[in-house]
């Protein structure tokens, strides 16, 4: 629903908030944070401040109340969508009203002196595999005639990862041990992953719960979605290789994975859902329990995704952050996100609020585009250049890597997902 | 540790204990139940008696006093073993000492009056495929001629699951939907499961906690299984077969997993654990991280496993239930239970306090011994004959599958690990 919290001319009385490049007053993204004394609350960002929410409780409307006091958003996402959305016209009014700022600013804090947390205690995570580029272009590495399966137009791919090791920007991403078998010997060797990359996503960060054998129709299956983050699924791609078949991907992707700690409502998504690409001719055409016209004709989102690598060699010269890639989720995403959650649903597996679903590599068809390093490199076999004459096949110790999403639309104020940093920290 | 605690000759003042086929007082099992007022306690199994450890907790060792007054076992597995080691040996003292009767009498009830829960919140559920005989029963039905791929014997194969659909025995399974391609096709349907499955596991639960990055050494890895369970991995063999590729089983697992309510601890079964069986002359030697010659002198488990069934015909013309199988979990399992835990550890991924573990199908070498329909239809194209003179390829609706394991060792008092059922649904 677009209303009035999206129009354009809407300004803040928070210092800086209008020219913010990620959070002016239309995005109103919800997380976890903590001041010194280290209690988690519940916060929106605004600017380059961060608004506690849990504090201004009182001032909110009563049917969210007592989820504010809670250490998560998992309360705030079990609630009917119409309650957050009512959140979200409170925050509106307060921060735009210049009559309230002397009853806000008491609540509002730097976000430098602010501690993020994970947003939501994860029930689950699981990964898709949507983005039908970066599936073509890692098929056609191992099947250069056929690189697409044949199931990949008939059914939204995915599996479970692990909750426990999902964490937020900026905790350092040590590198794996695992066992790793060379294609010229007989046996594997236990040592640190040689082939580690990252993986450009999207995060989807379920609201409400549906029983266990419910499904999930298509047609209410968005607003199943209370928000999205940016996803980085780190990969050692040597532990892959020896350990996936026949049940998938398992020690190569659960040492980690890295999300941003704002969590952008679908409310704030809204104006940016746009038509979903035409298919293909010769595509089959998506069973029942997958199309909505509804979701084919908004279900996508005009989000450009970046990617950028820093070397430690990079920092300490002054270079800047080099871009890896620019891309856009409607042209990368197969599937609707709408379609991920039907899916996921269509057996009855119960979902609830705060679970937490990846889109999967979110790749274009140009190779500019390309989500991760096993694209850019050709597997490894053409590394790439960086600015300051260092090259990378794959990510080395002191290696940062950051994805920022971006969501635009003629006739709206452009939205960010913030931060979503790893650092690469040595094998212990 | 094998203690006074496992003497075959100790006696409990509690009726019928003694005699009792699973909860002697050598087992006391751990778990979580409710009495009419609904509210979650922590209790142990003592014949056919539930004893109340919530309401006991000031006549228990303080230092598992808070852990008791939660609503899981959650907070007590989280504690050093030497604490739940306390524990054991403080019920045993009460149940065995006459003395004691009447300040217990109040706090055991009736099982009958009991509702059983899940005994913890799970964090994070992975199944394993430790099961040898299993693998390559199933792996001949896809490649006749090289059933065990050639990772196998290198690396503990293990996948992700999801800890929301975990349920306790008793609890239906409804029959899901899914996505079904049949070989003479081109395209998919979405129908119900026609290919339903048991499979017959052994569920670990993890104790303690490991740091993220931090791994969990193959010494140490059999001191964080806090206690075993049944599992009973339900498993859509139709739709695993379209959407398996390349990720892994996902909607064909996720709609259910049975687990038996009581947490038969590791120091119960600490007489129970044997040698492991040799590894045959050409199997490949386990990497350095996964050897540990007291983990092979003492890591196996002297388990016997079985499996029921018993169809609605069945029951309502009092025919008892039908013994599908009969195995030992020594011969099924190629890797231990600790080599499945340091495994799982070896890349820094974080294990914590009730988390699941599945070892996949324990199958013996002889057919009797196979544990899931699959392998004892021969992918259904041989169907089972039932004492009524039904046959079954695969679970039909009102079906009941039922898995007992009975720890048996010369010199001591068997135990076992009580019911672990489900009773398919129609599907919605």
């Amino acid at each position: 629903m677009i209303d009035h919290t999206h129009a354009p001319a809407a300004r803040s009385w928070v210092d800086g908030a209008d020219g913010h490049r990620d959070f002016p007053v239309q995005n109103l993204p919800l997380g976890v944070f903590a001041l010194t004394d280290g209690q988690p609350r519940i916060g929106s960002a605004i600017g380059d401040q961060v608004l506690d929410l849990t504090g201004l409780a009182e001032h909110l409307p009563g049917a969210v109340r007592d989820a504010l006091a809670q250490p998560t958003l998992n309360a705030l996402f079990a609630l009917p969508a119409a309650d957050r959305r009512a959140l979200r016209h409170a925050l509106f009014a307060l921060l735009t009203s210049d009559g309230m700022r002397l009853r806000v600013l008491p609540f509002l804090h730097p976000a430098d002196a602010c501690t993020l947390h994970l947003p939501f205690r994860i029930g689950d995570y699981t990964d898709f595999y949507v983005g039908i580029h970066h599936a073509t272009a890692i098929g056609r590495l191992f099947r250069p005639d056929n690189p697409l399966l044949p199931n990949y137009r008939h059914v939204p791919i995915g599996y479970h990862g692990r909750a426990s090791s999902v964490r937020i920007s900026d905790v350092p991403v040590v590198r794996p041990h695992g066992q790793i078998k060379a294609p010229d010997t007989d046996n594997p060797i236990y040592t640190p992953c040689r082939r580690l990359d990252y993986e450009l996503e999207l995060g989807l960060w379920i609201a409400g719960d549906n029983a266990p054998g419910e499904t999930v129709p298509i047609a209410g299956a968005w607003d199943r979605i209370g928000g999205l983050c940016l996803l980085n699924d780190w990969s050692a791609r040597d532990i892959q290789a020896w350990e996936y078949q026949p049940l998938g991907p398992f020690l190569a992707k659960n040492f980690a994975t890295t999300v941003s700690p704002w969590v952008i409502t679908s409310d704030a998504l809204a104006p940016f859902r746009v038509a979903q690409p035409p298919r293909a001719a010769d595509d089959p055409a998506p069973l029942p329990y997958l199309y909505d016209a509804d979701d084919q004709h908004h279900g996508a989102l005009a989000l450009t995704l970046e990617a950028t690598l820093s070397t430690a060699a990079m920092r300490a010269n002054g270079v800047p952050p080099h871009r890896l890639s620019r891309g856009h989720a409607t042209e990368a995403m197969y599937w609707t996100a709408a379609q991920i959650v039907a899916h996921h649903g269509s057996g009855g597996c119960d979902l609830h609020a705060g679970d937490l679903i990846g889109t999967g590599t979110l790749s274009g068809a140009d190779p500019s585009a390309a989500g991760s390093l096993m694209e850019l490199s050709h597997g490894g076999k053409a590394p790439i250049m960086l600015p300051n004459g260092e090259t990378r096949a794959f990510l080395e110790d002191g290696d940062e890597v950051g994805l920022s999403a971006r969501a635009t639309r003629d006739g709206y104020r452009s939205i960010g997902f913030g931060a979503c940093r790893g650092i690469i920290a040595g094998a212990r």
